[in-house]
């Protein structure tokens, strides 16, 4: 738990949760322990879906099943979840929409781990798992720390939104980078997602846009064994038919929305900065 | 999940959290929710245990990694831990006796695995391990079931005391079992725990009792394979060393001290009569 939870991350959830506690004027050492918890939840899901995933790094370091073993990535998640409930026990609201949101996080990875079987998924799908497994922390986040607040229903829901729509972003950009990004300021290799035949949203499209025109570069590549696809060619394929504009664009109206939902919430104008700051960093730009 | 707990159990967790409701003269309506969590709980330390300790079989039924797979079962585990606390999260004081325990448990399989490879395990350390893994959880349930009926600081302590007495000897009494029970009544192969050369109390008191007379029938034989060793002459030299003696007048003091903390429970003496006979089935014997 320790060595996972002392590798270099940013934070940006519990730091969310504090943020939308100070948004509602709430006392933010009173909601230290649930931003806590949401780390907690947060290292929890990546220590067991690496072993699911069967990852060898995590944040440039061995990941815990291989630093360790499987039994021990097992277990130690198990009590970081445990740990991460006795952060969040003290206000029973906060704890009913951290469990109801917990679940959401576990369908969406099983929902990610049944689309590598299937041969067809639909972009609503692919958002819908996204929507789980990685947005609804986010929104998480950011509802406890107005429940913490004594923030109103409607507030709650609409901070709630705000998170989800960025959190949609977010992973929606992530994929787009892994197509389009650069290498060198991504950290990763271009194209990872194309080579391991990943379903993403990007694929999905250009799939679909592929088909209408008759043509088939990318359908021909997926049936390929992974080690012979031809990347580049996927890239420009994605770019030729539009996916890649599409795509950029799905980001924009993503991102676009969650601003409205932030404009939307009732309180001072100069209290959302931080908040806005945020959501700038996540979406790859300075504020 | 529906799998697990639609298989065949006794169900002794959940009826002793209604049980110890009752007893403190609780509405047992209202335990019912905290009753299922504990189960819940407890199907998922069956699920994780069994990737870890790669069992075939549950209950006489594939176990839910063979069913399916690793990842369905670490997945399936981890939203059965949520929905437990779902069904814990009404009380909080209820819920603050449950994680602790639950880390407890945690620590106790941990424990388990390490001492798969440690050479040497004292009994303390294996009475230690069972009071985490095993007991610990009795205990639980039935102070949650105290807590729930409003029952006094003292009353919880001597329930859960009794739970976890209860366990140890519950434990104890299984690895008896194992060794000298009759096949045809426990299920199980006889020696199964010998033949993987598991350090219960009971091997490591023979192995002490060998080594305080300078014989080493036990020693020599866990220094074989596992497939070469001899089972019958271990179990003989487990008798004739005294260990099977020592092991049974172990268990009956546990479940001596275990009916004694029933008894300085500061109620009726009438309503005692469930969990006296709910020990007396985990003892063996019919009330």
């Amino acid at each position: 738990m320790a060595y996972l939870l002392r590798l270099p991350a940013k934070r940006v959830r519990p730091i969310a949760t504090l943020m939308a506690c100070e948004l509602f004027d709430g006392d933010v050492d009173r909601a230290m322990e649930a931003a806590m918890g949401i780390e907690l939840f947060h290292s929890f899901t990546l220590m067991h879906d690496d072993i699911m995933d069967a990852s060898p790094l995590r944040r440039g370091r061995p990941t815990v099943h291989v630093q360790w073993d499987v039994n021990t990535a097992i277990l130690s998640g198990d009590a970081m979840l445990v740990k991460a409930y006795q952060c969040m026990a003290e206000d029973s609201r906060a704890l009913s929409v951290f469990s109801r949101y917990a679940l959401q996080v576990c369908e969406g990875q099983a929902m990610d781990m049944a689309f590598e079987r299937q041969v067809e998924v639909t972009a609503d799908a692919y958002m819908d798992m996204i929507r789980r497994k990685t947005a609804v922390l986010l929104a998480c986040a950011l509802e406890v720390g107005a429940i913490l607040a004594g923030a109103d229903a409607a507030q709650q829901t609409a901070i709630g939104r705000f998170g989800e729509q960025l959190g949609l972003a977010f992973q929606l950009r992530d994929d787009h980078i892994d197509a389009f990004g650069d290498p060198s300021r991504s950290g990763k290799q271009r194209g990872g997602d194309l080579r391991a035949g990943k379903k993403t949203w990007l694929l999905i499209r250009g799939l679909g846009l592929e088909r209408g025109r008759g043509s088939s570069t990318l359908a021909d590549q997926l049936r390929m064994p992974s080690i012979s696809r031809d990347v580049s060619a996927m890239i420009e394929g994605l770019i030729s038919l539009g996916a890649r504009d599409e795509s950029e664009a799905r980001i924009k109206a993503l991102e676009s929305e969650a601003m409205a939902q932030l404009e939307a919430v009732d309180t001072a104008n100069d209290r959302k900065s931080p908040l806005r700051s945020l959501a700038a960093g996540l979406m790859g730009r300075v504020a």
